[in-house]
């Protein structure tokens, strides 16, 4: 039940009057709260559960100011006020030299997230690589990966914290981030930005959005081009990386554009 | 999800200048709006489906107007604006003359409802039992009940339509109501008043509010009593049966209810 949550949103919208902007970032419940206050209510939108719940967004549409984690995200049915990609704490990413030699694969064990296919372009390329992650589908893992794991041309390292996080970015030579959905946002992805690794990955979602092909990575349809792309790293200057996400994934960034956003909706009211 | 339930409860909120009072008979969720609107809200708690549920009415308490729908039904931490007992549309319900000769079970079969109990004391007393009802506990239905079922010492109806149940209830010389838990309300038993069926019931929940012992039916404690409820039938005039139902359990009583704590409330609040 929604007890917990349902007294949490009404917390906040008793206490509306206090307020120049309410953040929604709990999704659609607290939208059929926000017409009864005059206080604006700014709502990230973090995705859709099911396509059911667009249904609510639609309805507050009018009055919401609702903000996207990616252009790439924005439902057509939808008016937004703004995107506003997700910011890092810099301070936990330290520039790496890639020196370890190996191409890393970040997040959730699953086929959406390509991590046969990252086993398939390392065995290619003759490069190690490290899987880091939880298993979120244990059939594709013993199917597709867990073969593979050998212990050094392969290897399997499970979910990691922010200290082991950081050093495999650093020492990685790339990111292979081979993903088969559109993926709203990859948080791994402008991690390894922040410690200068470069992305090889699938123009997808908001991939386009969070790499500049060439430049802090490349796009790559399909395996033939992740392999050529492995093949052309040397061409990209680790510290361009690490310049993108200071300037595009930073925290204070991301707090700057809300800010600003913030402001210019207050402002548009009064 | 809540998709439909918040869009409906928010549809009534935003237009709450409109009503001099909102009824709300749909759990805690409208509670959780009700501070942000002048109008009054008015809830009937029809039961709480867990203790934690019972932190947001009381979390509303010195702002809600609680109606419970039995005295027996009022939680210790929450403060009431009225009893409003359920009315039945008495249309449905012909006085019957009791001549069927038989008793009646009518409700969910679980052990809750006494269905067994049922059972032993139409046994007892030499009466035919006939159970209507659907099956809501299908072990105890088959260790407990079915047994028994014969076709004419003990019959088995299932879920009946009101006509049927307008019929069953005419004829039973009384209907057996051997609940083992606190009952909030005991709509069968209205029902059966309101076909000048007599009553013999458990004084637990809200049964000691339904029924006036000895003169609707009897309140006894266990199978003995009841087997001795049954030999004193004859005691009970069943026109005081339906006389008490129209009385007391009229969908029009609970109406004029209602009107009158509405209009007390806006008076107040004048």
């Amino acid at each position: 039940m929604k007890v917990c949550e349902s007294l949490h949103i009404a917390a906040v919208y008793e206490r509306a009057a206090r307020f120049d902007v309410i953040s929604n970032q709990f999704d659609f419940l607290p939208l059929t709260y926000s017409r009864l206050v005059a206080t604006p209510v700014v709502t990230t939108v973090h995705g859709f559960s099911s396509e059911r719940i667009v249904r609510v967004y639609r309805a507050y549409d009018d009055v919401a100011h609702y903000v996207s984690i990616s252009d790439s995200d924005r439902h057509p049915d939808l008016t937004y006020a703004a995107t506003i990609h997700h910011g890092l704490d810099l301070g936990q990413f330290t520039p790496g030299a890639g020196d370890g030699g190996y191409l890393l694969f970040l997040g959730r064990i699953h086929p959406d997230k390509g991590t046969h296919l990252a086993v398939e372009v390392a065995r290619r390329t003759g490069l190690p690589l490290v899987i880091a992650g939880v298993v979120h589908d244990e059939g594709y893992f013993r199917a597709l990966v867990e073969p593979h794991v050998d212990g050094s041309r392969v290897r399997f390292v499970g979910s990691v914290g922010p200290t082991e996080r950081d050093r495999l970015l650093g020492g990685a030579v790339a990111l292979l981030h081979l993903i088969d959905f559109d993926e709203p946002f990859g948080l791994s992805v402008v991690e390894a930005l922040a410690a200068g690794t470069p992305v090889v990955a699938t123009p997808r979602g908001s991939m386009p959005e969070l790499l500049r092909d060439g430049v802090t990575g490349f796009l790559v349809r399909d395996a033939d081009e992740a392999v050529a792309a492995v093949g052309r790293l040397s061409a990209i200057d680790r510290r361009d990386c690490r310049r993108d996400a200071e300037s595009r994934f930073s925290a204070a960034r991301m707090v700057d554009a809300y800010e600003e956003l913030f402001e210019r909706i207050v402002a548009g009211r009064s």
